[in-house]
């Protein structure tokens, strides 16, 4: 199980203004900082700047999973209530199986920070061997979730049978369980 | 986004006993009362005591939301798993987007009360411009809940484009974020 | 709705190895064990060894439920996220009602175990008047989640007119709420 090619990592912008220009994408950027500082395996990104439309977002996911060979794809933006949040729904629609506890979890550690935190539809699930997370679109509420999740998620990779993630020592510490 | 106009506010008891005159439909009186007290900005009932038929929740649900223009449904009844509780199948099948943050929430504070609270189906959603939240059936449980989700529900009614709810100085906190 | 019959409980393995006897099936082992523990009424086991294969768990689920009668059916196996784990999609196929609070407790009570504990996609619902519950493969995270849930089990067989379970004195406190 143990690979030692170069793990692709996905990150999905999902913003209407960011996309036209309007301001910066520091959202995407603080995806990028983080992973970069909690992997300490090699792992190259992917990236993409889109607006919140949910076709664009759908197709997005297919071509970073299906042809850039991503295993891992991490997407902020559009997980409001707002009529032009749709990340989720495009998420669940490209997805064979949902991962409701990754949505729980972050959930749970933003809530210990604003109520408002219940507000977010954040979720995960996967797409042949690709984990698809949702990340919420505050840079500072971007680290407490990625922090939150991330011990899992190289034994979630090693599930489904992709590159073999490993955790710098600054980073949450990554679980993998004994075999059965 | 700040608008002054009266919140409409649809309280939406399901409840084949009380719509029947077995029993007062002190449920949704509860809710009445507890947005009563939580709420400093004006507002006005829209009310409703249906038995537990999907078909007249949804359609019930549907009238609410697009012609009585509510900004906020809250139902109480037809959550738990007998085979006549359909709010939550009925609430899904008329909303856009769904809140699992609600649900999630209201249980993690019922379970401190009771064990049986994880057997509470509670969601929430959203149809149009318009948030619905399922509440449980018991009032002291109704209170306890809607007094863990308000903290939040103003934000989400802002984002929804909705009117500008206030808080009274006994309610629990209400949060705005700062504008990104 | 005291009915002193029998409880049948059905318990369903799935696991591809398990079936096939590459290994013995100590999860559903544990599970037995541990209801036995646990409840002090009458109850037999109806017990199912299957490969994790979607169709297979689906027909042997209604099977349980529809032709054994079973008030219960407990699985294990087929929750992670790899290619072959399918229990909750099998689960959901063949409920009418989801019951969304018991994933979210026995994810958040295996989390102060093991962070990977947010992969387990365990569900559980109604068909007809049985209660399926996904427990995890693991035998010890078996009985941390059957101890999580069990308080709420027998009043949910009420609610669906089932057979009437008592715990013994050493299982996790039985919780029946006052009739309204």
């Amino acid at each position: 199980m143990t690979q030692t090619s170069v793990a692709r990592i996905g990150i999905l912008t999902a913003s209407d203004r960011a996309s036209q220009g309007v301001y910066e994408d520091l959202s995407g950027k603080a995806i990028e900082q983080v992973l970069t500082e909690f992997l300490a395996s090699k792992w190259e990104k992917v990236y993409r700047l889109i607006p919140d439309d949910r076709p664009t977002i759908e197709r997005t996911l297919k071509e970073l999973c299906d042809e850039e060979g991503c295993a891992l794809v991490v997407t902020t933006g559009g997980t409001g209530p707002a009529r032009r949040d749709v990340t989720p729904e495009a998420t669940e629609a490209v997805c064979e199986k949902m991962m409701p506890g990754f949505g729980e979890q972050m959930r749970a550690v933003s809530l210990k920070v604003v109520p408002t935190a219940i507000l977010s539809r954040q979720t995960a699930g996967i797409r042949g061997k690709t984990l698809i997370i949702n990340l919420p679109g505050k840079p500072s509420a971007i680290r407490d979730c990625l922090e939150a999740v991330f011990p899992a998620i190289p034994y979630c990779l090693d599930l489904l049978e992709g590159p073999f993630l490993q955790g710098s020592d600054t980073a949450p510490k990554v679980f993998r369980p004994k075999a059965k």
